[in-house]
């Protein structure tokens, strides 16, 4: 029953402290099928513990990555979505359960998507800065808030999800091809837009650096729910050159 | 998000070797709001690392019956469902997997039924004599038979599906209230943003009006997949504004 279309799902781990969680993980992804594992600075080396857990899947520890951000965890993947463990916050971002993230990815992938689960630090999840690095979160409900599921289970759980979806959906769907134009931007094109966005705003004094307020956070929600594609990233980053040029033209000509 | 109705969902350990894992598989119930913990001549006393791994669940290890046999954990009950790793046995038992067990606990709770989910030994499951007294088995499809799930893994899933199931069984799901800045913008919004939008890309000679090309019909369809809010909407109407303003100024200090 293994699914090809889940070698483009990947785990990232966010700062793990408990070695044993990061073997557990790997256990919890091999037995649903899913390989690729990326750990964002383990607090601690692998241990015996890391091993014994892992039971099986010694060989998706052996491959992990290990990268020193949450960024370069994500730079070829074109979708990232959050676990959370508080179903609200503040400033609400948008959110899925477990059981519509399983469906999600399962209509993703099979379109030649990379996509990673992030989960963030054992007690204190992941920061505001990484879920803006997040197109999406996912919750899975839980009978009590002040209650958090142990990260391995999470994974297990998510894991499980997203395998019984594609699953499903195996048995269901043939897929289409897809124009390469409307392939969805990767984190890395979206990171460089969102500089230049951030920029631009700065020069036009609609953002002061002093105070920032939630603006880039609340843009980046909204074109992370958008699911940007290559082409429509370049008519944005033309537009907002075209912005810039003008009055750079503008100057050359009153000088 | 307690559900009443999984009160009388129980979970049996059969002989279980690891103390650990009555702690991870506590915590596990717990959080999917299943609290009646039968264990049926654990190997081991509980441990230091039972109630670690309970953590917020010692609540369901104290509680916990131990009993001799299995019988003594099922004479209450309805309806026993007992684990098994593989999907075969050379003497079928009727069969369900995990979400099918989810679905058919979720329609059996609400008619006043104890219905038992059992957990076989770390290596070795469940007996055929065990498996003799469930009613039908549940296995949680895997992608490598050779591989198992850790036994509270495996209680994670299943009390996550039952749990599931529960939850969409009971509400249809309501809807969160929404906060009036966080509401769609309507159509005459949108349309008046889209204007505007034009407008500024003309004046930046971005778009060229004899030769519009399908650029509108391009941005339209990026920010409609957005589902834009009223108040991402008065952002990006504020940017346009500042990238016309700041253009606007230039030409003011420059005559």
């Amino acid at each position: 029953m293994y699914t090809p279309a889940l070698e483009n799902l990947r785990i990232v781990m966010v700062e793990t402290s408990h070695p044993g969680n990061i073997g557990s993980a790997a256990r919890a992804m091999k037995v649903m099928g899913i390989k690729d594992l990326r750990l964002v600075t383990p607090r601690k080396p692998f241990s015996q513990e890391t091993f014994a857990l892992a039971s099986g899947a010694n060989d998706i520890i052996e491959q992990a990555q290990i990268v020193p951000t949450l960024q370069d965890a994500l730079a070829d993947c074109q979708i990232a979505i959050g676990a959370s463990a508080r179903s609200e916050r503040t400033l609400q971002w948008p959110q899925m359960d477990a059981r519509e993230c399983g469906t999600f990815v399962a209509e993703q992938l099979p379109q030649q998507k990379k996509i990673a689960l992030v989960f963030g630090r054992e007690r204190t999840g992941l920061t505001n800065e990484e879920l803006d690095h997040c197109n999406t979160l996912v919750h899975i409900p839980m009978a009590f808030d002040f209650l958090s599921l142990n990260i391995a289970m999470a994974i297990q759980v998510l894991a499980y999800e997203c395998a019984t979806a594609v699953r499903l959906a195996t048995h269901s769907q043939p897929m289409a091809a897809v124009d390469p134009d409307e392939a969805l931007a990767n984190a890395e094109a979206l990171e460089g837009f969102y500089t230049h966005l951030e920029q631009s705003m700065i020069d036009a004094r609609f953002l002061d650096p002093e105070n920032p307020r939630l603006l880039m956070r609340r843009l980046r929600r909204l074109f992370g729910r958008a699911s940007v594609t290559v082409s429509e990233m370049n008519i944005l980053r033309g537009m907002l050159a075209a912005f810039a040029g003008r009055k750079f033209q503008s100057r050359l000509s009153s000088d």
